[in-house]
């Protein structure tokens, strides 16, 4: 029973704190700096289950901190918080976590969009748009060098991660000109939410769409596509990005396939040397010659693409898997705090 | 274990054989015309397992008849065969049934495909292109009142089923522009094949995308959508399917997700319309007004349909439902031939 | 969408209302009394999700009636009612059906028990022990005549129906003198529940023991095998059954394998003909010679048995397996309202 | 796709490598060594899918090696093999590294047993008996000391090693007199093979008994049992356990329920006291005070134990939780090479 001590989180590392560590992906947090050699996880809080041992509430995850409420006295001498709060309930947090100093990466959806306007069309009014300036979008392969600065880590959605990194080497050469991206996702992306969506008996042997023509994702990697847009070309003025989400019966895994209408036509030559130029040197990025299962990403920080043209169709589809809470979530939060910490960016991930 | 005499097939009825039973698709019509009040299942063949009874080999589905080969004594006096041979396979048997005026619902896609020169660029040599004239395409809700009187039946596959159904409204409409379908099933899809892909260990816990850019439903699909479109609009002289097909883990069941750019801007009312004009009576197309799942299908021969127009990006996104072993491939087999012999085409079915 | 209107209730059936149907069991029921040939679903009830239909609930039931609360007034012309109604809280409304003169299928424990004593220790006081003496434990196979009349009928636990179908003919032999039982269920056991004992995330990937040393189900088996030991032997004055239930990764399914140590040595070919003869006529026990798969009793109302004489301990080893659901409840609610009604006992059911 | 490079294996440990590593248990045990932060892996070998990376066949084990055939030559320097062979054709292997002065983790049931006529009954004729005198039973927890100085490590079962570490205090107590082992396993458990027993659409919503009433595991519980048992007291002279497995469908897991009849009452304080005795220091194994589900040690080396004295029935019931791949096979083969080669034992499992 030796197991509360077995894993001792690194006594002289940065020192950090996961709000809302009662979720699926605040506890997954918890459990990466609890293990992460050179972090140390001084507390986990909640806002119920207080005084509970987190690994009772996650045996798999084996953190023996019990889950206490975020007092202020608790922030002395915290370098970082994951806050894994819900959109709209994060930002007051972060708002509070910035005045003492503290970095913070947000597992929220409540920074990830530089466009208030846009925020507040999907979201209703911003809770703290003062501290939009301060965010930086962290999607690690894309903005590596500004999330190392950053006081502020917006972590991405799952969706747009996967999305953005399938298709990111298409943007940056201009080249989408229509996009429908098709997401499937295993059920641990509805969280701990106990109702007929997580049901073994609902859920399992079904295959189910939900949000239909309204998912928020959307937005985001809309943006973030746009910004890849090479200047020159000027991006479409207005690209509209047709996303649709699935539930499948599985736990962690998420698949979106991508489909491209090119601005011109693509060539298989020219699609793998726009990919293997984008991410030949990414420690967390595999390209494939063929498509990725999700299994093969499971548990663990990597995304896996494929991309391939269709000479019936003239369309480019590209496949991105990741596993949602990993990569999609939780892992890149810690890839973010290694980059923001100077640590080497795969540490604690491998 | 009385349960072999619980079940007798009906006596006076139109005598059928299931040849290729052993496959999940064979032996589910089997099943199915076991247990049906009016038709009676005089054998079942297969070249593999022989004087095995095919309860063995599908414990569920009780049928009690042991595998016998397909002799050419056996088809005195019997009405119609259901052939769930490989393609490529079955034309020949098809062709040998008809030399006996015995009519036949064909499982294969050998006889799917009205453009000889489309069939063999997908498919290589046709076996028995001469008969390519007495098929009719078996999706019933489409060809109902040919069904009936046809000699062969090409049953259609499960991927075009649920995709035709989610779009016909709009394809008579001449609303399709462009049209992305990507396409999830469940695993009993790949059959009664003992691999990689099917091994609970690899597919259970995976989503994998498969047959990339080369999926052979497309041309059937392709060659129907044209069908619908209405002459005097003209179709578009050359409407090119993106489809994309995924297995993920689940038995059966099988969900297509449609993207349509449409010709003009169609609302929401317009679509209900559509939707309720084409489907108000049919008997196992259910119109939901919220995504269906595929459970709510299951081991039923319904199609669950949802059509939702996007003010986002202006597209349509329409949803078919079905089992891929039922509706998709032996239930409608079962429902022609309900048709071809002058029952009620629910018969045995609710 | 025709489906509303495709399967009606038989108009000149016995009249029969399910309460309770918006749980499992429940709306089971009323899907398998809906498809009745003879019977006439006339009213599904609850306490909650009033005036929705039955079939927004539970689409792949397809009933489109709208739970309604269980009125005195509609009770007039109802020949049964199936009360699907959790423990302690199902007497009261069985007291008041009776008071109706109405006959009752209960799928509760509340008249399980003979031994008042016994169920006190369990459940608490009864609240309704005066009709105790009106009650017939519903395992059809073993209480066939009495079952037909009546007046209420105490459908059995799902783990005693597989356990004591299993057991029986070893216990009417006198032949259990110790016994262990090892019970694994689908997630559908726990029923309409929504917590981490379901949650896919949670309940998918694993294997969970539950109540241990403490199971209700105990006493039903204990007493129901003492009424079949063989008087003239005199039972063993007091055989305590081990009991231990495990939640498995499926919906349906359950599967009872009982560990017997013997009275005395038993042969394989005395167990074989004990099996046989207690079986052969039985229309919804299937004896097999190998250990049976609960996917070959899933959504039937068969249960499928197995036992082997191990030469190696001198134990016996008996399996059964059916669907907790079914079999293990509302199918066989159905079987015995086939009885009840003087219909043959397999109608509605293959 | 830096991935190939990601994890170098460390170049100045001990020089490994697996015998048969295209198998579940090989390949798991050459992924765990390829990580391990003290243990070079030199090679993988196997006698099919030769000159392919391991991980084209095991994509989530990233292990960049190719398979090659067990070599003499390549023998050289090599410190221990980890042998992944079927039973039978491990021993002329382990024979033969033998002969070259390596030390072996033999994965097989080959040298488990130290009764040959045990063995043979059993496997039939021993290939190399002549070895059976060196191989020390690999069960870490039981045999620490001396695995240390093994030259063969025969490692358990997992049905072994979970039933043995959830009875080793009731047996070192000498309190087993009569014992019933009820095991559920996942799909994995059957390992790459590719047939009725592992394909989804079998396997998957099914639960199967297998190998009734003749386990080849039980001669190995029985014996080391025996070997608990305290001498003084005299064991039970010849314990016949009762043993039973299950396949369940989810990939890895494995619940072991034991049904112990006591020698005489024992109360939950002596049984608590006999259970912390004997896993209070021990870094894998987790004493719980409420039953274990598998998914909490799912992809670790952890036992998870929880026993309960049932004042019912006088017995004692203890569970076993592990992970059969892991625990069960191959990462409690590299526990046992950290012990072999002076490392803590917890080395590269935590």
């Amino acid at each position: 029973m030796a197991s509360q001590a077995s894993q001792p989180s690194a006594p002289d590392g940065p020192r950090v704190i996961v709000a809302g560590a009662t979720g699926f992906t605040g506890a997954l947090a918890a459990h990466l700096l609890w293990r992460h050699p050179d972090f140390e996880l001084v507390a986990v809080t909640g806002r119920s289950e207080l005084s509970r041992p987190l690994g009772e509430l996650y045996p798999r995850y084996r953190v023996p901190l019990a889950i206490e409420e975020l007092a202020p006295e608790r922030l002395q001498g915290i370098d970082a918080v994951v806050v894994a709060y819900p959109h709209a309930a994060a930002a007051p947090t972060v708002g509070a976590l910035r005045e003492h100093g503290i970095r913070v990466v947000d597992l929220s959806a409540d920074f990830r969009l530089r466009s208030l306007e846009t925020y507040e069309r999907w979201y209703g009014t911003h809770p703290r748009a003062d501290l939009l300036g301060e965010a930086v979008y962290g999607l690690t392969e894309l903005h590596r060098e500004r999330i190392a600065g950053a006081a502020i880590v917006a972590n991405p959605g799952c969706y747009p991660t996967a999305s953005l990194l399938a298709l990111a080497p298409l943007a940056r050469a201009g080249l989408i000109a229509d996009l429908v991206i098709d997401a499937k996702q295993g059920i641990s992306g509805a969280g701990r939410v106990f109702d007929q969506t997580t049901h073994l008996s609902m859920a399992g042997e079904n295959i189910v769409p939900y949000k239909v023509a309204a998912h928020r994702h959307t937005p985001e990697i809309e943006e973030q596509l746009a910004l890849l847009f090479p200047s020159g070309n000027g991006p479409p003025p207005d690209l509209r990005v047709q996303f649709q989400a699935h539930l499948v019966p599985l736990d962690e895994g998420e698949m979106v396939s991508c489909y491209v209408t090119t601005t011109r036509p693509v060539a298989a030559v020219e699609l793998s040397e726009l990919y293997t130029q984008a991410y030949a040197e990414e420690p967390f990025v595999e390209l494939l010659d063929r498509p990725p299962g999700v299994l093969e990403v499971r548990e663990t920080n990597y995304c896996r693409v494929f991309a391939a043209a269709d000479e019936h169709t003239g369309k480019v589809i590209a496949f991105g898997a990741i596993d949602n809470l990993w990569k999609g979530t939780s892992s890149q939060a810690v890839q973010n705090l290694n980059l923001m910490f100077g640590l080497p960016e795969t540490r604690g991930l491998l």
